[in-house]
């Protein structure tokens, strides 16, 4: 299944997308995708859908999940990203986190701020819990994924780089891009190798796969939940690979009207227009 | 008015402490704290108090907003805390988060998590968002805060040392002690001088005062809502001082049946036991 979350004629509203179209399946249980994934009823609501389609041309996506009660980012998760950053090899994940209000949506503005000029992409993998779980084991890490999605986590080199911390740089609103939509663990075989890839203007930037992966997504889910209970809807960011705006020469930073795309293989396009924001 | 969260015979409720009992606050338009907050309606639901008082001997205490939508905490903020932890000073607020799950409150079992047995304290003063805004000038920025309350920013230190980002440490579940209430704005001059400290089984371990503070309040407030919108709610915990568990010699970290205290000046003191959590 391909999972949106969408506004249509003013409504928020998600469903099931088939081609160019989405069968609506909110209602007033579960009028959010994070309902459903909280309940543990995405299969049920999905069988059960009877609403007519809408076009997907007549709506506006908001982020795959709009409120993740957590987003944890996974940097330097890489090699070759690791070594354009000079950073040394750590036995375990490094982690940051974005707050909900910084995410954006697909074919929604992604925002160039007016504090910096330095606004970098980050194409990603996210993975979107399903299953609540503390000190999960690898070995049973895949049970509690409720699938798959693309994410530009769109940075703000400057400000990343005001102090150690990476928080400032990494949550300005408007700039982590979440979408189209989330592919379902059942579409995706566990561990499968997908292709990520990011386009600025329809030039390659980045391009790797996951058999790249510094830390895979058994060991990330493994380690986070050491630390805290992962709930449905919570969404992990898996890190980008080599070719990032900063590391060019010259640095290459995002300017209004560019357009970026993360495609994932397997999961889809993730497509934005920078748009200067108003300070 | 210092206003508490808590759970009474098993209903979670809010209200204002007056001595030794609190009167009730919570309605169904307000159940919590939190929403008394987003309406701003807090002076208006106090006035209409008519709920029959309850002793807090018979409370459970919660953390003074269970589920903020931010938690910024601010690191080395403190000169004499830069100074033992060897960080450079910098122009800007050094910034990570912390997840509302890894809170505890008043009263309550402060975690000592089975992966490490390094577990120290961090004594702060929290300032809570009473009032949302973005792009906040400094001197606006007192009309945003709804209050202050003490904070235990629990830090399992080796797992904060695992890479760069802090995030690890920062968020074992129950490990971040809020409370034991909110002392409104009103009751405290903006920018009053209060003093902090941190007390280990009776031992004074961390003693300062917020003229100390590299970054004063409304520099917090200014930085942080540069980039994301603060809503009432949120919560800035503010830095600790020195004198910290890790970097004494030899280290001292905090055992179960150990108990801390956070004492701020005007605003109270926060008590926690550490108990050790089954793995």
């Amino acid at each position: 299944m391909k999972l949106i979350s969408y506004v249509h004629h003013g409504q928020a509203g998600w469903g099931i997308a088939h081609g160019d179209s989405v069968v609506p399946l909110h209602n007033a249980q579960y009028p959010t995708l994070l309902s459903a994934l909280q309940a543990g009823k995405l299969e049920g609501i999905a069988a059960e859908a009877r609403a007519p389609a809408i076009a997907l041309a007549d709506i506006q996506y908001l982020p795959v999940i709009p409120t993740p009660g957590k987003i944890f980012c996974v940097g330097h998760n890489y090699e070759e990203h690791r070594i354009e950053t000079a950073r040394d090899k750590t036995l375990h994940p490094l982690l940051f986190m974005r707050v909900a209000e910084s995410q954006t949506a697909h074919l929604q503005p992604l925002l160039l701020p007016p504090e910096s000029i330095q606004l970098d992409y980050e194409g990603e993998i996210a993975v979107v819990i399903g299953k609540a779980g503390r000190r999960i084991r690898e070995e049973d890490a895949w049970d509690h994924v409720a699938g798959y999605s693309a994410y530009n986590d769109g940075s703000v080199r400057d400000w990343q780089k005001h102090t150690l911390q990476f928080t400032a740089g990494k949550n300005f609103s408007g700039t982590g891009a979440f979408g189209p939509w989330l592919v379902t663990r059942g579409e995706i075989a566990d561990g499968a190798e997908l292709t990520l890839e990011t386009r600025l203007n329809g030039t390659v930037m980045q391009h790797t796969t996951t058999a790249s992966m510094i830390f895979p997504i058994p060991v990330l889910i493994h380690y986070i939940s050491a630390f805290t209970t992962l709930q449905p809807g919570d969404v992990i960011v898996t890190g980008t690979p080599g070719g990032v705006g900063a590391k060019r020469t010259p640095p290459v930073w995002m300017k209004a009207g560019d357009q970026v795309e993360i495609d994932v293989s397997q999961v889809g396009v993730l497509v934005n227009t920078i748009v200067a924001e108003a300070g």
